[in-house]
């Protein structure tokens, strides 16, 4: 993998970068897609391409699980056996051991858990988790770590951020695939000077990106941006850094102005799937008896397919009727909206506006949805 | 609507023909896709172009009940309402309202039942029935009905018959829209002489085509063939001939070859969502631990999307996990096999071969899965 700065705004931190992986090129900022399972919910590759979508999100947990790494390493790798030929970010499955598996004991070796699927008993440890991406194939893969939620005392910040920094030097000494890069995970909770110092140690190890883990878990968000205005400028500067299951549209945009380049978040798919649906003025609830009888598009200045052809009053209609082109007209338009608005961020980075379109940003959304 | 009859089987009844109304050309023998509430479930009108569907059913029970035909009126019809601009067959609503509503009346004057979403009370009159499809601004609408089930005594099925076609008389009156066809009805069950005597009357009130209901119900394969010859070569021969609800691949096959025009069923739809998958050698359940492993496509003769990139192992691990990705993948892949099976039809008929590949297709299917 290699990491190309191509320009930096002047009036933020934010930056304009390019990733080559062996499956292609990713324009930074970006954001993500989650897929989970080996797909993104509801939505073809085809469907990913025509949003010119060029990473997407697997998650480790799920696909060790089910239908397991070997499976898929069998059939040739995650990228073949969901006919997805662009890049393959995967995590470590740490986060969902912490937030979806039954019972779990964290030990210095690795951590215990319960499927959440059959019960059944498991153990990753930060070898396992190098195994099962080496297995998934993905571009890019991430080391193991301790999610720790929020508030957490300093004191287990401190022994966490310790547990995965070993945890950090066991994966990168068991990485072997040269065809995948390996990220490092920044912890350390809200408190600076943890954070700080888990990057430098992380940095020390060396690793061909850097993420910033356990934010947007229940704390504040000025907090969430002072910790990363407090660590982002030490990062390095010639690697991708991935702000990690972050986040809203207003978080990415922060973000991206404190030096950001990777986000991902379940946010636009699963929204999509509750028929909460991102506009350029905010979010609309299209199961609102409102739109019952309403021919405009969700947003009309969007350009998504679903736009283009259906009107609210047709997607509410299949949201009541519980249809299944419900999920996936509204993935549609949702995953657009996310990922066009990564792409006016890259343009106007480009140009060097980007202050100027995040005014503009903001100001659509003071707006007002009695506009449209 | 203009039906051309363009060719006719030498060796069995089989015709080949056209119908133009107003959204455009459908060539028949045609299998139309159910829509039921304005989607054929899980595909965009996008998918269906791209399987050359020329034609789908809409339900009219369904979308009276939700979201309501005035409403759907005043958003510009149905084919407005869910961006199709090809043809559309709306049924009379009557099927529906004997196999789902919770409580009916069946009077002269039509019928009162409960809807299956709220239990509110509705009555369907045929006068009602064809507003309600006038306002739909379906390109065929049919008659309203009395659907018999099997087994029904002769006595009632005679009477059974009076009532729809008073009902069919009257359709037939209050019928005003130019652009719109409108199609009788065949009912008599088992009955041969009603079958006959239902299908005079109709012709003497004159309608643009010819249905046969109440098939495919229960009754013995057989006795539905027996009823389909016994009858068909009765039917006029300038209008097409339409067997509601039917059917299987080979239910399909054998009412081209006794004369039937179109076809429609909920079969490849529905047996997708629950993971059933036509092939040219019968079904599989893609849900078998069998193919957990299994690297081809589905049917590895098939053009479709989904056998184009995808495993049968990646589509039993979509069905395994529930990911509604597996409900579209497995659903285009059964429409396409309908929809390339008529195509073949169509022109094994002008070919004059019909009877050569109907002894393919049955071939085909005792050849067995394990040739794959």
């Amino acid at each position: 993998m290699v990491f190309e700065l191509l320009s930096k705004d002047t009036q933020t931190l934010a930056r304009r970068g390019r990733i080559r992986t062996s499956h292609g090129i990713v324009e930074t900022p970006v954001f993500m897609p989650v897929g989970t399972q080996g797909s993104v919910k509801s939505l073809t590759p085809h469907d990913l391409f025509k949003e010119d979508c060029q990473i997407i999100l697997g998650n480790t947990y799920h696909l060790y699980l089910r239908p397991g790494h070997e499976r898929i390493a069998r059939l040739g790798g995650l990228h073949r056996f969901m006919a997805w030929d662009r890049s393959i970010l995967t995590d470590s499955g740490g986060y969902q051991v912490f937030s979806l598996a039954k019972i779990r004991r964290i030990e210095e070796e690795g951590v215990e858990f319960q499927s959440h699927i059959d019960g059944s008993r498991h153990r990753l440890t930060p070898e396992r988790v190098m195994e099962i991406q080496h297995d998934l194939g993905s571009d890019i893969a991430m080391v193991l770590d301790e999610c720790t939620p929020y508030p957490v005392s300093y004191e287990y910040a401190r022994s966490s951020v310790d547990l995965s920094l070993k945890w950090a030097l066991r994966c990168k000494v068991s990485h072997t695939r040269d065809d995948q890069a390996l990220f490092g995970i920044v912890q350390g909770s809200v408190f600076l000077n943890l954070r700080k110092e888990c990057l430098e140690r992380l940095m020390e190890i060396g690793f061909d990106g850097y993420a910033v883990g356990s934010l947007s878990v229940g704390e504040p968000k000025e907090v969430m941006l002072e910790v990363l205005e407090g660590i982002l400028p030490l990062f390095p500067e010639n690697a991708p850094r991935y702000l990690m299951g972050v986040g809203t549209p207003e978080d990415i945009v922060e973000g991206v102005a404190l030096g950001v380049d990777m986000f991902d978040c379940v946010l636009p798919t699963r929204n999509a799937r509750n028929g909460t649906l991102f506009t350029s003025w905010g979010k609309i609830n299209i199961k609102n008896q409102w739109y019952a009888d309403d021919e405009r598009p969700v947003d009309p200045t969007c350009s998504c397919y679903t736009c283009r052809h259906f009107s609210r009053a047709y997607l509410r209609h299949l949201y009541v009727a519980r249809e299944l082109l419900s999920y996936r007209l509204n993935t549609i338009h949702n995953l657009h909206f996310y990922l066009s608005m990564m792409k006016e961020i890259r343009q106007a980075i480009e140009e060097g506006n980007f202050s100027l379109w995040r005014r503009s940003f903001y100001e659509k959304r003071l707006s007002g949805e009695n506009d449209f």
